[in-house]
């Protein structure tokens, strides 16, 4: 049986991270996505609870999909949930170069592996920076994120 | 008549920026440039009505310009100002990237297209960003902005 | 009143190709498409007449379009036909760039612009080169190309 | 179980190759190496069966690894082989983006996903090609490359 | 006799530096290395006498390298140090574009050149950034940074 | 003394060439450019005799520099010369990830370094290739190339 771990921010998830889960759940046996706390990115826009739970949300048509919150490092966490490896998403060649970088750091302090999967064309400008700019002026995102996300964002932002 | 709409931060404007409005001057009827406020970028070095003012005075030698600022979606704006489409300056393949987003996600959100002009290799170099750094550290961008920013420049920073 | 050229090889003609068409046909009040004869890329697939009549066919529907065939410089061809800059597509990094040494080069022989517009997503992918290994190995690329040229690759290749 | 369908050229396999062979024996149950004959690409160093041939000495330690050649598209090698997807390893930017195409292209007509495996950066400058060119000039390549490809080259360009 | 400049802000020094700086004073007669300070990255990790200290210990076993730590712009320590020209590492292809920017932007306000070293495969994936978040996690970066830093990180962060 | 190797295909010698050669002879004691024979780049349009020709007029004015032309390794032709390291011209970034394959597959087999030079702005655009293609069709490229190229080119190609 394999496992995969599948992290990221998700601030907010839409409909790009969506689709490589359902990538990675037809794939593989299990897919546990983790949405992590970068202290990087400075504030979210979404604390971890709602991020987490917008994303059990989104893909409870999902059986074999489980959703967990961390604020570890992401090879730990591949460590505690049993995954076999490390799935992320590619865009585009800025996402690639920071994936690979991501990847190599860490298979080089833990073992655990990475392999990618390309995204959707559709989806593939979709970016959740993005998403939040235009949710902050009051734009309509609602074909970019899963209905509980846009039901949440409206919520959030008005009208 | 084709109207388009070129927005940026110009925090401040360089030689770049006006070498993409003086070829779209030429090339289409008549050119909006909008000064946007960018909540993501954090606190500019000059605030809104300093870069339309620096940018206004900038282009006075280009009749079909016209210079507005504003706090919204770029998309509103360029229905507001009955834009036919957006023009991007392009200089390197981390600015391409980041336009083919933000273009896809504009069109998708409104329908309004955007088309990229090459930047002059001479000005392919010159980035608000540097010239920033390099005028908080007292040093000369005379050559890489226009006379009105220089004189900004100096006063703001001393010589 | 706008015209623009937007020249390439068109060995064969594709979906991403009439899809900048379409556009380019919205955003000015000309374009003149011209396909041409590339030395640099080796025996082509298709000769230009039957890349010209698959592209006259293919943009039949829009009647601001016109197809020409030559085998000279693109600049001269923009002179030729009147255009006011020459349009290309955008689709990936690697475009970019050669698109970017081309219009550079361009406008130093002669004065002539070149704007880019970014493709579709949902046609990013589709590239003459990979339809073309494709259609000689009997692969179906019926949903990649428009009806006639699908017809003239059933016929060379069977089906 | 998990089959995977790893394709290349192999003209000739490299230590780069091998390595993205390890992780993915790995990772999935079986994973099955296709020689492939690429049109595209011009007259080979070596043919169908000479790179099958040091392909399979050169994973002979896997036992889960299996070696075919094959000029057919790759999509219905993955079909033929019963394989769950394909993968890829990635190296370059330069990889990246073709390999992003070629992965949508096969998508698109077949349904088979891909799946990319970032090569291991003690590898990352090993090429085909470069090996070619250098082991033309009696250049020794001996470090990246399998002993049965060293040995095979040795024969044929002498020492 | 050669003496070139390799500004950073070595927040901290890690291998791939050492690395750079092993090369050059291979290549040089003279590598003055300077730690800089960047207002634009924020806080840093290490104050900029911490980042000097670790880099002197790190570079110990090099006699014709010097270390100095600054707060002006690069091109105004090169002309104070006597440097010919200045160095920088290379590693990815992100890199590349803003040191292109940085390079094309020294010389046009100083006609001070820069050249460009690539880093070694086997560090090419090491940053900074990802040094430090891994740090503040727990997690182990021995492997990444010579052992001056290696233990400062530990002090600082606990094991 | 500081002597650096400058290989290339210089097929033909073009300003971006010259500018590079240029600013290594104001760096360096010595540059020794090499003109090379590559086999993988099909028929050259000059043969290596007349493009060390050509290139021995264009770097007349430079006192520290030598031209060479061979067809061997170009690690080999390092050593023969007594090059202390290579350098190559950096222009894009699809040149960036060629070269630094080159680069350490050149250090891997023999020890020697590469280190990189940007190219001036004004002549990033400039490329070999475009020339040949432009000339072929009796396009004008005096403004981009040195004068004997320009007249070796009228010779060739008629006026």
């Amino acid at each position: 049986m394999t496992t995969v771990l599948y992290p990221g921010s998700f601030d907010p998830v839409h409909n790009g991270h969506v689709e490589i889960i359902d990538v990675a759940a037809g794939l593989f046996d299990k897919v546990v996505v983790a949405a992590l706390r970068n202290p990087q990115k400075g504030e979210p826009m979404f604390d971890l609870a709602e991020r987490s739970s917008m994303l059990c949300d989104s893909v409870a048509h999902l059986p074999n999909v489980e959703v967990v919150g961390f604020s570890k490092l992401v090879v730990e966490v591949a460590t505690d949930v049993g995954a076999d490896f490390i799935i992320k998403g590619l865009r585009a060649v800025s996402d690639f170069e920071s994936e690979m970088h991501q990847a190599h750091m860490n298979l080089a302090i833990s073992g655990v592996h990475s392999v990618f999967i390309p995204s959707a064309t559709t989806h593939s400008f979709v970016a959740s920076k993005l998403i939040r700019e235009i949710a902050r002026f009051g734009g309509d995102v609602t074909s970019m994120v899963p209905p509980p996300v846009a039901k949440r964002l409206a919520e959030r932002f008005g009208s």
